[in-house]
């Protein structure tokens, strides 16, 4: 399990298969970074003037986010990305 | 749907027509970024000093906004635009 | 009708005609930008410390601000400028 | 009359007459900015914390400043800085 | 014994053997620097709008940190990484 | 009679003798600039979260400062240096 | 005496005698700076949101600073490293 701390967010990115124009399907290196998660965890929440308050998304939201945010990292197998909530744009329904 | 998070709204940008002095309509990628949109939807406010507070544009409203800011997106086959509140300058009535 | 948020302003620039020393009339592109404006309309205010303060100056102040602060907006035919309260630097009477 | 937003003051620069070691009076574009002037107008003051205290230096008051500091203003025939009150360094008795 | 102060961590970094695609074992310079650390030690808290508050992390717990953040130090023989908790991204469990 | 402004402080420098290993004395320009300096003027004090609070140095102390903090002034024949008072980092006795 | 100001701290800098691997005693010009000091005085605190809060390390604690952190100082004929207590690490016992 990871535990992000303080206002970060564990995502795992939704990749969308992509193919050109001419239908040709896209390898790895010629797409562009997935701008759309899931939310896997999210952190204790932020100091406001003195006050904690909760992260706006919640587990299992869909969410867009910056492009090139965060830090990837790898547990064990899986890869995640680590971001601020403030990178977060929108929730997705 | 597309709920933006924090101070951040949600426009549909608005498109004009646009002719050259000689009445050329000029093709895409010669235009300028449109600056004025329409805002879609609105984020739950943003922390000052402690306190949530709301935006001050609302869903409906005709925005000019700091051309080239924000985040385009892409949900479905549309596209919006996803800013700061501060990054809109004024609302057109 | 143009309505500025938070603590942004809307001028309208007074140009001044201007002629050289030797009494030559500059064409446009040979002028300094204007300096002074008119107050067309003010944004509801900004916040200080959690409190929302107005604005110091008032619809129909005649103002001097930074050159080059601000964007240029064109609304219908006519254009103005749109810019932070604290990019005036003094009101004149 | 010119009255100074915010924080903000007004000044007429005090020039002195300037010779060169051997005596020669320097030319005005060779000659060093004045770093002495006297207080025209002052602002209504600045917010700390919420609360809105008055500047420190007063109408009449003869002050050094920082060198380059402000911006050169011409109403009507005179030359005017106006400058934030942080720019200026002391009052001179 | 390390005592870090006010907001500070020190860790060990848990080093993992890390061989290439092809099997071989990677001399020292050659691998990235860990990004896996052991909770050795937390300073006393930091101040958020002026009160003390304690740190998210324990002594013990196994966290991911981003790349690079921190000073290595060394004491006695053994090395250590002293950090801010911000640039720690999570506890693993 | 000078009087800084705010949190600022006025000093006149000490000049200590100089002499090379060799023991030349260095012409002026060879020297570098006096860290130490006597106290001759102290500001009002700065704001802390709204309640002015007075400086910690006094008229009279003998001051370690930052070199090249400050601006350098000259009030009649005299020279003086202006600093805000962080840019003093001890008293000696 | 040596009275730093403010969250300053004076240190005296612990040499350590280093030698390469092949035993050679370096000149002092081919050391890196030393990172471990004894405390030798420190200053009144700092505000926290309009509190004055005291030091965490105490006069004789021995600490870890930042490399190349703060200013040397020569009192006599000693020399004194003066930084701000947010550049020391750890405490070290």
């Amino acid at each position: 399990m990871i535990k992000p701390l303080g206002d970060r967010v564990v995502l795992k990115a939704i990749e969308k298969e992509e193919k050109t124009a001419s239908g040709i399907v896209l390898p790895e290196t010629a797409k562009e970074k997935p701008q759309e998660g899931k939310v896997i965890a999210v952190g204790s929440g932020r100091y406001e003037n003195g006050q904690k308050v909760g992260l706006e998304v919640n587990e299992g939201d869909r969410v867009i986010f910056s492009k090139y945010a965060g830090t990837e990292v790898k547990v064990g197998e899986e890869e995640f990305l680590i971001l601020r909530e403030s990178d977060i744009l929108a929730v997705v329904d």
